[in-house]
């Protein structure tokens, strides 16, 4: 309970409530731990079996509890007598086993008491405003090796209106799940037989390659050069790496040879191994090598989610290698290709998030301090707005993540750039300067898009799979009115392809309002009719998704008027 | 001894010249078997100790064996007479335990005798060009768990220029060997902590991405579908696949989630998986997916060769999903896409390989005569020459192999086209045919370029590194005469950058001599000199890989040569 706001407060009651309600209608359910999370709260218990259909019934409980009104008191009790008040409950004893000794709290509202920090509000009366939301299975402390239990997730919120415009907004989310859009549009799916690893289709396939030809024209105006490297490493890597030590838990490990290798999880110590032969004085840097590698990383199978959590990506991923002096020049860059993508292509507005140095982490305090001096001096200088996330830095240096905002108004973490005067001490690098000694260069670690996979995952729900020109898979679809106007149709097609515009005929026997229909579900851009008006003239009919119509449109004029939009990769219909 | 042509029995008689000064100058070595192979033949020994600088001297001594030409003595003897032969090499010991009862041939020469099926000049005296050519390590029956043997490779030759010629094309070979061309480029190298992957660095890398935009144009024309899948898979995709029963010692197998998994080796069981969401009806065949996903395969450490054989490539994939009568139609389109890249862009012959039924292999022998009826079929239809590779087939088909002749006229393998009736079985796949039943699509898989790694390689030797414009990672270097001209050759060298022609400038105070060297060295294809004759006459002097100079070349009309070259992707310079 951190957070003491009156929010927080009331959903930790809420979560009170729920286990009272719990406990009067399944005595034998055992609550363990019931925190507030983003958005609302949870409960796990032990010994509960229930189903989705029971909800409704343990809400109504709720509600007599409410109700009631019952007032939160607190009892201040020793831990010998707190360990009496938790004798039938073995979760909870583990819990008290790991208090200190001396003065232990717990709530009670009517004959319902928990075991708890507190942070509630003065009686059961506040909680007006909630809803259970799921069920989940959860292990007993997140490990897989303890007993399972039946996890309720809830929300409760101040007012009826903040209940119901929050319901709203999570069912305007679940229409833009990426998950049931990618399946919807035929642009990704996943099979059991490779867990957390997307199949991208080829309408999918488009989009990610449309990505990645954008960052490499990007990569040309700005000196990046892109390269193609290993998967798979031996262990020595790693430890010079610290990867070992640091990241070993979320790496595919296995032998080869008799020896340790591993799946690369990142590409900073590829990179590390081919800068000697890449840059070797002053007058080559900075260095900034790009590359696309498919990386994997160890995640529990149970937070395997959509595009988000993954176990293969790949990252629109980049090392600088710098002198000291160009640290500067190149984070500003690097704001810059931020800037370009999210403000000025995307239209998406962003955050900053500064990350210091994390617990787990590698190298001397004293380097750390420079590294984190220099990223914040550079966000004052640029009069940036940003905030401090504490402790969030990557094992190797200090960072700095931008969120951007999406059409949902949710936070999405996508690019970082990260500051690293380890990496390049561990593999000993050097160059030689212009004072003619050796000299360390330091290391920028940097995703503009992040994980292609995960972007692709946050565009789907932006646009809701209404994804602008450039980035279609299907980007017009010619539609016959009869039979008569086929050859034309075919004709129109066939140049539009040529042209380069991703273009299907609908050429079925089906009416023209149901083949609108079929492309506006496939939410292609620019459907195309073509009658025996449009054939005599030698025009086409138009309809855009925002539903306008243009009839008479030349075909020239159509394809200047797309290949601009493409070109520009304008957001417009 | 399947050939018995006149050079093989000189060969390997040749081979039996070598044991035996081998036996007279290191009585304790142990020969063991010495077949003749591509070029010469080699021999193993146990127990011999010795250096590349002993090769001359075993040399000298197989000089003196063959001045005493030595009759070659067949002796014919029971497997009980043949025990005794060989009672002191416990590997000659070995190789006549498994031959069957009966007559066993031995041949002899002066007082050196060598268990042999036969196969030889009548005396050593005919054995006059020959050349000790090197050492290596191999395992007796090339099982890493048997005793290390001493390799001695030689060669031997009916004449004295027969060998001249080959040991002048092994010269002109090793100037193009793509590992010492490929490191002096900058186009890639290899690491200790990755064994079998290439590092592509930028210049590599640049020609890797080419190739695969080449291929990528010629799927949007052909109607290819890119899709991009994981590398990781469970068992029981493999089980399915077959590839657990007939290629589990090629892959990377590991646990994860307590249950096997393996890294793809081969990209047909992903797209099996994909084709049931891709293809439903009759009209949406033929299917063709394509994929660069990198595959791995688990070769032994010790036959891993530059970009030869690897662990880690990427090939240009793709698996044709086709109804029955439409496979002529594809395989035609295959032939001519393999003509458009060797014969028409590259200019290179080729030569087509029939590879019948191995005898691993999977499934009812009928499909078998089913499948390799229609390919040759249509390889006869088509008139076209073949040789047939009896036994070379994959474990699920017949395949048509390509292989080009490179610069030095050696075959290499290239492309293949592989005719499956099993795969789509195994995984069920289905359509809905014409007729209103259910049918199995038949699976076509086929690479153009094959594995792009090895196909760089093959590119590197057969240009010496010499790259058509449209490949060379630097395609224009521009060079000031002095100090005056380096604004103009910014000025060129930036409008070319911006003509999307990749152009390096050289600054240096060096001579243009020297400059022009450099930029020879680096096979660049136009070196570009602007002094005060072409600063003031806005023009370029340009001097061509072959030696030419063009004075006063209009920058416009150069660069339209170029564009026009590239887009073309003309071999000329």
């Amino acid at each position: 309970m951190k957070d003491n706001g009156e929010l927080e407060k009331l959903r930790h009651t809420a979560a009170h409530v729920l286990a009272h309600a719990i406990k009067e209608i399944y005595p034998e359910a055992l609550p363990t731990i019931g925190p507030t999370i983003e958005n609302g709260f949870y409960y796990d218990f032990y010994n509960l079996q229930i189903k989705e259909e029971d909800l409704p019934k343990i809400e109504a409980k709720m509600g007599e509890i409410v109700k009631a009104n019952y007032q939160l008191k607190r009892l201040e009790v020793s831990k010998k007598e707190a360990e009496a008040l938790v004798k039938t409950n073995r979760f909870k004893q583990e819990i008290l086993k790991e208090l200190e000794e001396g003065e232990i709290t717990f709530y009670k509202q009517g004959d319902f008491i928990d075991l708890c920090r507190g942070g509630h509000a003065e009686s059961t009366g506040k909680v007006k405003h909630f809803k259970l939301m799921k069920l989940a299975g959860a292990y007993w402390r997140g490990d897989s090796k303890n007993p399972m239990l039946t996890r309720i997730y809830g929300t409760a919120f101040k007012s009826e209106k903040d209940l119901k415009d929050y319901l709203k907004f999570l069912d305007e989310a679940e229409k833009r799940n990426h998950v049931v859009l990618g399946r919807k549009l035929s642009l990704f799916e996943f099979h059991e037989e490779s867990p957390g690893a997307p199949f991208f289709y080829p309408k999918g396939t488009i989009i990610f390659n449309e990505l990645v030809n954008f960052i490499r024209e990007e990569y040309k105006k700005r000196d990046y050069k892109e390269v193609v490297t290993p998967l798979l490493y031996d262990k020595s890597l790693w430890e010079t790496s610290g990867h070992w030590e640091h990241f070993k838990e979320s790496m595919f490990i296995f032998k080869v040879d008799n020896r340790d290798f591993a799946l690369k999880p990142m590409n900073c110590p590829s990179h590390c191994l081919m800068f000697s032969n890449l840059a070797k004085s002053y007058r080559d840097l900075p260095m900034r090598i790009a590359d696309f590698a498919p990386l994997h990383r160890n995640e529990l199978r149970g937070v395997l989610a959509g595009l988000t959590r993954v176990r293969k990506m790949s990252q629109d991923d980049s090392h600088i290698f710098a002198a000291e002096d160009q640290i500067e020049g190149e984070i500003d860059d690097l704001l810059d290709f931020v800037k370009l993508v999210y403000e000025k292509t995307f239209k998406m507005e962003t955050e900053i998030h500064f990350s210091t140095r994390p617990e787990s982490r590698m190298g001397d305090d004293k380097l750390w301090d420079e590294a984190e001096k220099i990223l914040e001096y550079i966000l004052k200088k640029k009069k940036m707005k940003y905030k401090i996330s504490s402790g969030e830095g990557a094992f190797y240096g200090p960072k700095v993540d931008i969120h951007v905002k999406d059409s949902l108004n949710r936070l999405q973490q996508v690019a970082t750039i990260q500051l690293d005067f380890q990496l390049p001490l561990r593999f000993n690098l050097q160059y030689d300067g212009k004072d003619g000694k050796k000299h360390v260069p330091i290391m920028i670690h940097r995703a503009i898009l992040g994980s292609l996979e995960r972007f692709i995952g946050i565009l789907t729900e932006h646009f809701e799979g209404k994804f602008p020109v450039w980035l279609n898979p299907v980007q017009a679809v010619v539609m016959n009115l009869t039979s008569d106007n086929l050859d034309y149709a075919k004709k129109v097609c066939k140049r539009l392809k040529e042209e380069g515009i991703r273009t299907d005929i609908d050429d079925s026997s089906e009416t023209i309002a149901k083949k609108v229909r079929n492309a506006q579900l496939q939410n292609i851009n620019y459907m195309i009719t073509v009658g025996d008006k449009e054939q005599q003239n030698s025009t086409l009919a138009v309809r855009t998704l925002d539903g306008k119509v243009k009839f008479g449109v030349k075909l020239d004029d159509f394809i200047e008027n797309v290949k601009e939009k493409i070109k520009t990769k304008s957001l417009q219909c």
